[in-house]
């Protein structure tokens, strides 16, 4: 059985794939063992999967190692709706009659269950969505030391530079060489810390120790807003395209700004002169219309939906006392201008007093978390067996 | 002098007139007397003035005791981006050779300023914004005690409707007949409360007692932004047509719902099947895209703009422990599709703790708090001169 970790969501299906490198043994016949070398040969071998799945290549990571084995981590995304279509490429390539369960989370793993069941006699072994998250995010963190950076002058294109952030100890890179001399080396994260999601939609959550986690907040005002807007204003056909269209925008000919309202900042609480007062405010003027190019529509849809979700984070952050911020999900992807503007947003709403923290596997954690509990389960369930008990995946779960 | 407050917001400038009708004196010299008739005839006289200056009589309040003086308020709005006609009209009236003086607020107050200044050699005196909505809403909530209201089962078109909410007492009006009964006759405010503002922008600001409130959020999705994208989706040409357009609309044809993802709701997180889960979710869907009207979109852009307000708004009442959350500005004008969702969203963020309450003069407050300030300024000032005593308003003023 072929370990894989899949999150269904609104928009993306994100597909992580664990290639044990180590020989050991994990499959149980000769022939899972071939048709495990086929997909193996299949997933490692390609970029791209039929007509939309994609392999990001530059987030793979090799040496991992997962409940003892070591491997490689591969992931894989592609539309949700290309769902069906999927389940049949599955079944052509025979993964199918690998296994009888696969470990799935997000809104999908309950829609499509039925399908997966109908077409592939397959079973969705459905992990809570946000608990897969935490989960993966954790792993990641323990397992990739550098995956955890933020930004220095966010929204100034010369001086704006990424620093990696050593989540464990709490430190960025800059005070790495103290951290290396005093030959301290925890692993973990640091707790407690907000996540906040950002994929179609956002959530907002608050994690206090390992599997101690609320969701406390959420915003419609994601990654399926900012592309549903792109998609109507600016006439783009994907993501790509609309960061693409954003990057070149300026946001303050469609935004009215604190200055154009007042002539100057109002200083006496806090708003300079440059502050977005009303988003796409200037629309309504015929005469400030007229300046309005596709790029300045899309840079405001995206400056409007990074400012909301700063504020939110941020509010969260406060209410419950939490000093550490993080930022994931599949809206970051190729999407450095949206974090440098959360990066501004935080910066702004804390008064300089707050970072946001970003982590390179955007939008990967749910489908990580589910590969992790899979090996988990399976790994004992084969152990297991070896003493000649046979125990299935469900009854195994929590 | 006539008593005139006045806002000039982001978008919409409002102009409160008090109308003494005690017959006493308010005028030094018979020229004023004669000037101050001839005003007063055009304003009450009139439901418009020039091209787009409206007077909202709905809203007219008689027997208002203003520092003394028993008169009448009339509400007049026109847009801001008509202030200079609008500085012309006053100037062929005659209304500029009446005072040196007039009592503003908003940001235009300083934009407008050195137009004022040039065209009618006429001061604006500027009073701080915030101070003077706090003390708008103040004032009108002692003098009117049916000002404040919620909504009964806000998003049902059949059992929906409004109850006065005593705001003096904190009760509602089904426990009037008992309040009455205990012949207790609190007047002003019960602190403390939230203000969320909603005019172009958002504010929200926290109200501890007189005089004593804080700005401590806010949000750049307010009406400037429901306008600027009905304007660009539906073509729309005023407000008015777009609350039109978004009432008769259905933002699910537009909006991707947590049944849409999930296939049912998310109940153990407490997200119900229609919850909006991505805003403008369904639009990358060309299936789904196929059906949408413009009236949907509208729709969606309403309710994107009120669920966000609404969760931010409790959020600082929880971040700041205040019950009472009051909802004003011309974002609730001829809107009440909006009112209805933002309690709403109170309603679903709270899970049912909390209502939105909102007041019936909406975007007035400012104007209002502006000129309960020139009255107190000028009387005084009128005091002082039958002493011998001159004083300018400036050298008044706090």
């Amino acid at each position: 059985m072929p370990w894989f970790g899949l999150d269904i969501g609104g928009t993306l299906t994100k597909l992580v794939y664990f290639e044990p490198t180590d020989h050991g043994e994990y499959m149980d016949t000769q022939e899972e063992l071939l048709r495990g070398k086929t997909i193996r040969h299949y997933l490692v071998h390609n970029k791209a999967y039929g007509e939309t799945g994609i392999r990001d290549e530059h987030l793979q990571l090799d040496e991992v190692i997962m409940n003892g084995r070591i491997g490689t981590l591969h992931f894989i995304r592609f539309p949700t709706d290309r769902m069906i279509p999927f389940i049949q490429l599955v079944k052509s390539k025979g993964f199918a009659q690998m296994s009888s369960t696969v470990c799935a989370t997000g809104g999908g793993a309950i829609k499509y269950a039925r399908e997966a069941e109908l077409e592939l006699a397959m079973q969705l072994h459905k992990a809570d969505e946000l608990e897969s998250l935490i989960s993966g995010i954790e792993f990641i963190a323990e397992n990739y030391p550098d995956e955890c950076y933020y930004y220095d002058n966010p929204l100034d294109d010369e001086k704006c530079r990424q620093v990696i952030w050593r989540w464990s100890s709490a430190r960025c890179s800059s005070t790495d060489e103290q951290y290396q001399r005093e030959g301290r080396n925890e692993s973990g994260l640091q707790y407690p810390y907000v996540v906040c999601n950002i994929g179609s939609g956002v959530s907002v959550l608050v994690v206090r120790g390992h599997n101690e986690f609320e969701r406390v907040s959420g915003s419609s005002i994601g990654g399926g807003f900012f592309q549903g807007l792109c998609s109507l204003l600016c006439n783009s056909q994907s993501f790509e395209d609309s960061i693409e269209l954003a990057t070149r925008g300026d946001n303050r000919n469609v935004d009215k700004l604190v200055g154009d309202i007042y002539g100057c900042g109002y200083e006496s609480i806090g708003l300079p002169s440059d502050t977005v007062a009303a988003s796409f405010g200037k629309i309504s003027s015929p005469q400030d219309r007229e300046n309005v190019r596709v790029e300045d529509l899309a840079r405001s849809a995206l400056v409007t939906t990074a400012n909301n979700i700063g504020s939110i984070a941020l509010n969260v952050a406060k209410q419950h006392g939490v000093e550490r911020i993080v930022f994931v999900g599949n809206f970051l992807r190729v999407n450095p201008i949206a974090a440098r503007h959360l990066a501004n947003a935080m910066n702004f709403w804390s008064k300089g007093s707050k970072k946001a923290l970003f982590l390179k596997h955007e939008g990967y954690f749910g489908a990580v978390g589910c590969l992790d509990k899979l090996v988990d389960v399976t790994e004992m369930r084969r152990l297991l067996r070896a003493k000649g008990v046979n125990i299935s995946l469900d009854e195994m779960s929590p």
